[in-house]
């Protein structure tokens, strides 16, 4: 059978990667899919050529991406060139032009995959995006395919690699956030610019996605809240660890009664969970069906190599079903397009969860008494507490405490009726928790 | 678009499931599927009314299987009886009959799943089986479609979750193996005959499946080495603990430069692996690809809804794909038919892994020199060594050793010549060791 002939846009380190695998990999790939995948053609403006392999087989290479999308000859388009113009308009061309897509990009998916994938539909035609989530872990197809059978109810996961890469080496060494950011950047896990990594974008861009494809919802990255890392303090991982638990910073998608939960913010979890100990720059996703129970999913969540193995399997998937009628596809969003459903994504005031908090106050009579106070009036009770006995001459104790499950919305009241106290010095630090049991 | 009518041979525990899931949650598999999925027949002896959801809704329950392979309504036959006879010749004539086939059934797969392939090939049919392995992980999809750019350099599975719970059942609790079986057969987690499980049967006929996926291999379950649990004391747990290590029962395939190892037995792994922190009746595989590193796949390995998770999911897949053109399909094994490899299987005595030792000795000056002269000449260097010092009056020693990696046929030459020394008292116990890092 003769090869199907892709186009790659973009070779850097993805698109390198993807080069690379399926060189050095060709036989073995084609021993599977049945036929070869041939790059017959590249598009970019620049590459290190010494870290690609097969580069010498590639058709051709130039750097006008706009006519490699117009290309008669090419019946699969890898869109690996990343954030959202040109790619964006790489895309709607490609599709227009009848071909399939293959991309990575996770932000141009959670932002514009809704209409995206309505022109796909359109056309008939099929849009890969495997790699755009914990990269080589075949999570999107566990969510779309292999859990098909399940009622999802929630899905946590540690999605950004680099974020997790700090808060496990605060936790290993009890260094402080910004000391451990500057080492991650000197060894190439976080850009020069951290803040889509920190800050939680990249990880809400991902938690996006598979909130839409277990909940059968469209995509709205608008609704995603987002919480970064960088104003956790090494006290906040040492007092969690004395407590049995660890600080990661998750996305978690959640049924609830009253619609879909998005949300990605650290967060405290049990230490003997298996996805407490997913550690440095590795992805885990848990994800909880109703038959199945929960599920772990663990791996390489970046990288060259581990995202071009989820772009490749994308590309087997496609070419296995280049010829099936599309109608008997698997779709884009796990469910069928007309099928998707219009629950609320709920906004954070309306969610429960339980917190820890920590806070300072005075070393006075009846501080403690009436924090308490305010917590009972908001409905907040709570699990556990630990008051940190005061250094000699210091007039100041460190408050930590642990609550029970409550609305956001009332523990902002609480928050802020605390922090009005004139007995309590600066703000009171919130990070949820949840037990990832139920 | 009219539901796809299966017919379900058994209405036991995985049969019952699956009969309660696809009512349960029919509505949300048909929002994914794009169509309905409806028991048209149920064929089973005996089964249990108030454990199944949706009885009423199956179109006729009879006890004549061979009648139901030939209905010509039924489009896919799901085979949940289990053993090898008569679920082979049901398998074998629905195949005959065109139809397609969904099985849980792990030892029909490893023992006859060449023959069932090849006609399922014929016929232009599929055959699904993922629930024959690590019960609701999508494993085999992951294997066979998500990790289709890798080549793969080895499995570690926890694949046996009875065998599971037992060993860490003894390790949590420090009791003896007999004691925990005897739980867990009261538990309704091991079977009246615990042979299967705790000799690492069952774990084979998985491991089988796992390496013909992984590696492009025909089905050999034949050469599949077996050892069991059954042997381990509780002193080695607690002695590997000691060391840093837990006991699992482990399923590994590897390509090494001879071949392929297939084989089943319980193996230290270092502690702080995500591997050794499954615990309980849960299962856990580790893969590792060259292209995305390692990656690990954890839930729940039996279980009648975890199961049906599996079963269901390969329903939805073969509705999808009832349309397309039987070459473009998954193939069965994950390679084209006729691109098997015949890579050979090595027997135990030429793999190469590290070990374990524990033997009772006399105490007495020398005895430690001849058994370390006797492991040098054999060319087996020891990483570690713990002598128990012996009670007052005791005149023998426990020595515990951990070596380097040596082939297995010197490791056998070096026990026996290490039990035939006057000084040593009875067998020296051998656990495999393996550091799940390369």
């Amino acid at each position: 059978m003769e090869p199907v002939k892709i186009g790659l846009l973009g070779l850097g380190t993805v698109g390198g990667g993807t080069a690379t695998v399926l060189t050095r990999n060709a036989r073995e790939i084609a021993r599977r899919a049945g036929r070869g995948i041939e790059i017959a053609r590249a598009a970019a403006r620049e590459y290190r050529p010494e870290l690609i392999e097969g580069l010498d087989q590639i058709g051709h290479i130039g750097d006008d991406a706009f006519d490699l999308v117009e290309d008669p000859d090419i019946q699969i388009v890898v869109e690996l060139i990343g954030g959202y113009s040109p790619a964006l308009e790489l895309v709607m061309r490609a599709i227009e032009n009848g071909k399939h897509v293959v991309t990575a990009n996770k932000a141009l998916i959670a932002k514009h995959g809704n209409e995206i994938f309505a022109a796909a539909r359109e056309k008939g035609v099929m849009v890969g995006f495997e790699a755009a989530v914990a990269g080589g872990i075949p999570i999107i197809k566990a969510l779309r395919e292999g859990l098909a059978a399940n009622h999802i109810e929630w899905i946590a996961g540690i999605i950004n690699g680099t974020g997790n890469f700090i808060l496990s080496e605060m936790r290993d060494k009890g260094r402080a956030f910004a000391d451990v950011l500057a080492e991650a950047q000197a060894l190439g896990y976080a850009e020069a610019d951290p803040t889509f990594d920190v800050e939680g974008i990249d990880a809400a861009h991902k938690l996006t996605i598979l909130g839409s494809l277990a909940f059968g919802i469209p995509l709205q990255f608008e609704r995603c809240f987002t919480e970064g890392i960088s104003r956790i303090d090494a006290q906040d991982v040492a007092n969690a660890a004395e407590l049995g638990y660890r600080i990661k910073h998750l996305g978690i998608a959640r049924r609830s009664p009253g619609g879909i939960e998005l949300r990605v913010h650290p967060t405290l979890i049990p230490e003997r969970r298996l996805l407490a100990n997913v550690d440095g720059v590795m992805n885990g996703v848990l994800v909880k069906g109703d038959a199945v129970g929960p599920t772990l999913y663990y791996g390489a969540g970046a990288g060259a190599l581990p995202t071009a193995s989820a772009v490749v399997a994308d590309l087997v998937d496609v070419t296995r079903a280049l010829t099936t009628d599309p109608n008997n596809r698997v779709p884009h969003l796990a469910f069928q397009p007309d099928e998707l459903a219009d629950t609320p994504v709920l906004a954070m005031e309306s969610i429960e969860t339980s917190y820890y908090l920590r806070l300072t106050a005075l070393d006075r009579p009846g501080v403690m008494a009436r924090i308490a106070s305010i917590l009972g009036e908001e409905g907040i009770s709570i699990e556990a507490i630990k008051q940190k006995a005061p250094a000699t001459g210091e007039t100041q104790v460190t408050l930590v405490m642990l609550t029970h499950r409550v609305i956001e919305g009332r523990m902002n009241t609480a928050i802020a009726r605390i922090e009005a106290l004139d007995s309590v010095q600066g703000a009171v630090v919130r990070i949820r928790m949840e037990s990832l049991s139920g």
